[in-house]
């Protein structure tokens, strides 16, 4: 059986256990201050700014010493981190509905005092006119009987594997500038955000749109880790005392800047992956195989009669809406997540492709589905 | 001016006053352990005991030796206190959406680190059904990447004015027993609850229901008080430390005890209250007081040609929805508090009734209203 | 038996009573929205301000519309409130060994997710070495691996009734303007400080010295209720939507506009009290009551040959170490306050006066301890 | 150079790295319930069990079904998560003041609400003694206005390299079951504790004596990892969504079951490492290797005239305290860490070896100091 549970089955990308292996026997001082971080670190701002190619940074005021990389080792901590920095106790962030941490994450930031407040934007695409709703509700932040919205968090890619316009997000930002709130992106599963097709949003734009955003690495070929990108010091004053309070410090920090650094060569070393577009970092061709392999996934099964997608996802998630039945022959055919039930009749199920999926893996299921007599 | 806005806007029943005055220098132990709050209590215990004329407190195993109270000055500590005292951290509390700890008290119960999950019943009547949505949605609290239901919330009467029914109270309750979950009824106004138009409800029957509830004193004569009437160990352990820990224990706790004592005596010096029935307790009939106030002004307001309520309120509180400037007018004529926007061209308006509400009032109400040409 | 136990063994002082029932049945807007908390804070503000005769807080640039004034119905919740609106996460607040937050408030500042950091300073006397020790054990805030000390906490008087001088203040003032931290007076019985004999603080310097203060009125006359003084936004900035979600924020708010009214007017209602200097309003007056009959207790005692005071408090509580036969003995007759052990063989424990204490108290509590045989 | 700074300079034993690398492209469900992790936890009960060679467990009731196994990344993650997991909101965790969880934390306790209340131990040996004379002054848990003890915490090793007798851990625990505390140990370098010179506890032990222990990977020859060792459920109830919610599970939870798996291969795979006796596996000899070095290293500095050890460490930290100037170089010399100043003039430097130091580092160590003229 191969599984499409997630895109978080298998270990490291070669590139990252050889770095790891490679740089074994080294003494590093701990906690991310020794030297692989600090050359990870400055490869995230090169990308960010090299991927600036019409000035939006320099618009919008940007510059790369304003830029702090923290490294986190996964999603729920990054994120429990930056919003419980940018807010004071009484205030909250607003969500979609399925936004991450409103749903899977256990009541994380209400477990860190903070009220997560939902707009009616579907699909995990937060928009202005939802966040305004919202801020409507709340008295525009005046009413002291409520919570004072602060923040709003969205994912690139969205849990249905959706990604934002850069129109989309400009209007976020600018709906933020004019109401004092920040914005924060939750990129656990941004390499594939920026590789979904049609997609027209940049690096550069992720950063000029948010206070902070994350770059995830758990999802995208390294064994774990989440980069903190924060360009708001409201919200990175004290983070590294808040990352140690809140567990989130690791003492071998030197992993994330072996394995960050292992993605974000451009010295060549990547050149072998198959979806490298000219001399691109390992980490966001990472991202061009896993979106390749899901949309190949989707051709598939559409070939073989499935059309009832939960949405139009770009990325590489594809979600099927199916009768109970046929959802838990997926289920048990391909490890497929049971991602709950618009009804009692129907059950949604998830199909993920990663950068390890392989190609057999494609063939596999299009004749696992034909053998099971599912097509 | 008289204004409609709450049923706080006036001191204290002179029952209240004179037995505070009457007290004033006797010298008591702090922290609700004197005496006073030792009859207070009992006669809290009398009450809920008395009310149980078919049995439902035995049958349920409840005797008066199980029973804790436990008094604080208002409705958020009342609530902020049970739900963290019934809840390990990663556990949630289920309300309907217009649930007073969901939009109203600032995120109180996030700020403990707990999420408020909302169901889909509306004017505050939770249901069973609506239990079990949203237990659907979380695996019964099998799934560790959400928060696990631990306790229900509901308001008697609701924040709409609203109240349930016996049937779906012990509904609730057979829903909770099966489930694992606990109940807390919100009773900053029970006492008009129990005195609406057509309430089959008894204090017993609250005390059978619930793991935990409240007898609301600011909203009933009292200048402050609520009486946290708890049956359920697992929230009582530890309580009154907790109290201390949250700035809910009062050090002149004798004021409690003072007050409920004052509008829980049944030895005649409530006689003199006109909607006295037998020889019930001062509390019982300002409540009953504050209800046919409201639902007179719910008739003057429909004999002069209102007929838009927001909901059915049979207790205390009336809302009407008006198009926004003629809401504009209520609230500038009666000091209505404006109570939210069901849609950009109208606003919903409230007009409540309190234990002081004198019977000018309501013939001012009629007068102002014709004079004004809103009829 | 007349019980030395504490200043908040009896209710109110008849001047509040009267307020109380004078105001009553008038209709007031709630949260302290209502005019007799306006004209409370102007008191309170008029207060401070008439109390610098040298001109310190214009020296220090403090003017009249600097200052904010919240009320909450106890000491503790003011003390979380003013600390929780002050600290990030990760930061602590620094206090003496036996300051009130670090024993006898069961982990309020820590349930809000601070640590209390304490001196090796005695008596609760904070001092600016006392702080310089414990910044530099937290390398001056460098270090992310602790806490960061952010605000100093102290009590005017302390919990064993001794009070700083004014050149201890300004020099923790000043050290905490080098040091980046705040400062907060915990004024629970800060009348009784004031009134202190051989004090030389007034509270204009308190007002100078710290960036909030609290002036006491559940122990100095009053049912309950403090007020919070606010001179820093940094900690006034959302301070009433904390108040909101801390269960702090009190319905009836005009509760305690009536009352610091009662006790800060200066309009001839106050003159009949026997300690009053000048037209002081009573709120000092009631202070110097309480100290003057402290000071006596302390005199008959030391008649009786009792002279093993735990230390030399010039305050409304006097503090005896005694063997534990005879520190029963003294429980039992007066209600003192068991406070603790300093070793096996002894304990310590407390008289208090407070501003009911009557003369006839005094003679009682000599002769009962002639007729006891203690003496 | 070589630096003694700490044991997570290096990255992982080859043991690890090989395990890593050789079940990289399996796929494998996530959260630590796959297949590696259950062999990782089977392998962690048979070394307690197997280390029972008097029957301490069976006396204690213990059964190896009762033992639940949780992995987290780094100590402070566990360290939080049991105690938060075991504390109601009021009671708070007892600690020697040396004490990882209190000083070098960053208030992360706290952060969850709860007090760390410190005992008069010193170099982290809690003692049954300590434990009372703090629950003596918190009148054994029952005066409402402090927090309540319920829990003690002490780290084996502790954070200045000493270990515990058998019999004080036992008297701890007799004390504990006697008040109604539990007893966790921090076992962060539990490896060097167990193979500490003259060490009588054994793994057994330390679960007989505990609630809750550690098995600490970082700092042993791990990329990262803890192993929570549960036996009480009051603390593993719920302890999944807790990991979850404070951001404390790793979505490749494989990694934990992986580098256990290696250092607790008892197959003849961890034969090669020098200091292994009989068949144990890696993760027992590679603290002996850590150990031993740290010895070596005592004694080298000792020849060379070098006797102002701070404590009698059996493990792998030596401290020394010094003059201030001497003490910069050796923290230059040998990236030695600062661990503080007993007084103005001396500061502790620290020396720790790991199961990564070659025999090479205790030579450079000696030649160094001589010919810095330090000897």
């Amino acid at each position: 059986m191969f599984s499409f549970r997630n895109d978080y089955s298998e270990g490291a990308h070669p590139l990252v256990l050889e770095t790891l292996a490679a740089t074994n026997l080294e003494q590093h001082v701990g906690y991310t201050e020794d030297e692989l971080c600090a050359a990870a670190r400055a490869s995230i701002v090169r990308e960010v700014f090299s991927a600036d190619t019409t000035g939006v940074l320099a618009r919008a005021g940007i510059a790369p010493q304003d830029i702090q990389v923290e490294f986190v080792a996964g999603g729920t901590m990054a994120n429990l981190l930056v919003i419980t920095a940018g807010l004071r106790p009484y205030e909250c962030v607003v969500a979609a509905p399925d936004g991450h941490i409103n749903v899977h994450e256990t009541g994380s930031v209400e477990a860190r005092g903070h009220k997560v407040v939902t707009t009616s934007d579907s699909a995990g695409l937060l928009t202005a006119q939802g966040i305004d709703d919202v801020m409507l509700e709340h008295c525009y932040g005046t009413n002291y009987h409520m919570v004072a919205p602060r923040m709003v968090y969205l994912s690139f890619a969205t849990e249905l594997g959706m990604v934002h316009t850069a129109k989309q997000l400009y209007d976020i930002r600018a709906y933020a500038d004019s109401h004092d709130l920040m914005v924060f992106i939750d990129g656990a599963r941004i390499a594939c955000g920026l590789a979904a097709s049609g997609c027209d949003v940049t690096l550069a734009d992720i950063c000029a749109c948010a206070d902070a955003f994350t770059l995830g690495g758990t999802k995208n070929g390294m064994l774990f880790g989440e980069a903190v990108v924060i360009r708001n010091p409201a919200i990175g004053k004290g983070f590294r005392n808040l990352m140690k309070q809140q567990g989130g410090i690791m003492a071998k920090g030197r992993l994330f800047g072996a394995q960050f650094g292992a993605l974000l060569d451009t010295t060549g070393k990547q050149a072998g992956i198959p979806e490298a577009q000219g001399d691109e970092a390992a980490y966001f061709s990472l991202g061009r195989h896993s979106v390749k392999c899901a949309l190949e996934v989707r051709r598939i099964l559409e070939e073989l009669g499935f059309d009832s997608w939960t949405c139009d996802s770009p990325t590489n998630q594809q979600f099927l809406t199916l009768d109970n039945e046929r959802a838990q022959r997926f289920i048990q055919l391909f490890g497929c997540e049971d991602c709950g039930k618009p009804d009692r009749e129907h059950t949604i199920v998830r199909f993920v492709c990663s950068w390890a999926t392989p190609p057999e893996a494609l063939e596999y299921l299009r004749q696992a589905v034909i053998d099971a007599g599912l097509a």
